[in-house]
């Protein structure tokens, strides 16, 4: 319409998506999500109020950004372990540990975008959100190579998974920003350990 | 101060009680629960709206008194269960069959009331709720008795149950009040036929 190229108008708009979401996280960290306005996030990233609602329409719209730039980082990090054949449990394992360093390493934006977001649905809202439908897809794989048992349903092994993940990020948000009430890390090693050998064949 | 004995005004309280929260449950299962306003509980329950603000200030207190109620229920049947040196594993078993129990006889008031709760903090909110506090004490009772095994922290083996219950249980709310996507006490015993070995000591 405006006779930009094409290319150059995305290159634009990513750059003032970035911005808005940059801004956004930013006023999350200091002063909380409840507490950030549309206003505020605006004046941060140098643009118009509407042009922040048009790239994140509800303020939620930010924490499921958040959300997806996250699973996108750790399956960037694991793209040489999706070879054909890839022992299962050992991806599963690899990818619970890089979101777990995530976790770990922003606990303070963590402890406040799970805040709001649980306030919001949390985890368990509709469809109980795209990193069930990851892990189930792991596990279907996983028995396709025979390497899990087959005689479970991997959607029934995506949510105890799931949730067991989330119930533990969210008893680890508690407490205070420079404290965690336990070691992270540790807690997702005996839930993996714990549930892992129920869904792998014997001698796997 | 109204001269009315003690036993007679706590009576009253009572039923009055039970009477605005029974009006509630009726309404949410009619028409859900954020179509229903304190107007129309008070109506049905025939009692001043400020006496039904008196009893649950917030609409939340129906849905924790809801949970507390199942509680009770099911810890009312446990107690033979509770004998010095019951089997931990046997006991958990029991406890999450109840609340199965309950869960799938009243399928659409509890559609109702989890979606309710998911948007008001759900499972994940704040102490993470009673019921991760019932199975941490099962679970360092059963380490007592040496039927747990010891190098597991209660609260951690308690918050992966907790979780793989209520993922599970949301999974399970989703789809039509008529028909469930999957059977709720198969699910839940995958998920203890899952877990429960990794907790327990070798032999048991």
């Amino acid at each position: 319409m405006s006779g930009e190229p094409e290319g150059r108008r995305e290159r634009r708009w990513r750059e003032v998506h970035d911005r808005v979401y940059g801004a956004a996280l930013e006023l999350f960290l200091a002063q909380g999500f409840v507490a950030t306005s549309y206003d505020e996030i605006a004046e941060r990233a140098d643009v118009a109020r509407k042009t922040a609602f048009n790239h994140f329409p509800r303020k939620i719209d930010f924490i499921g950004e958040w959300g997806q730039r996250r699973r996108s980082q750790v399956e960037s990090t694991l793209r040489p372990d999706l070879a054909e054949g890839a022992d299962t449990s050992l991806l599963l394992r690899h990818y619970f540990e890089q979101l777990v360093k995530i976790n770990a390493a922003e606990r303070p934006l963590t402890r406040r975008m799970f805040g709001a977001w649980r306030e919001s649905g949390g985890p368990f809202d509709a469809d109980i959100g795209d990193l069930a439908e990851v892990i189930t897809r792991m596990i279907a794989e996983g028995q396709r190579l025979g390497q899990m048992r087959r005689d479970v349903e991997p959607r029934r092994a995506a949510v105890l998974l799931y949730s067991g993940y989330f119930g533990t990020l969210f008893d680890w948000v508690a407490g205070t920003d420079a404290e965690p009430p336990f070691d992270l890390q540790d807690a997702l090693t005996f839930l993996l350990d714990t549930v892992l050998p129920g869904l792998s064949t014997p001698g796997e």
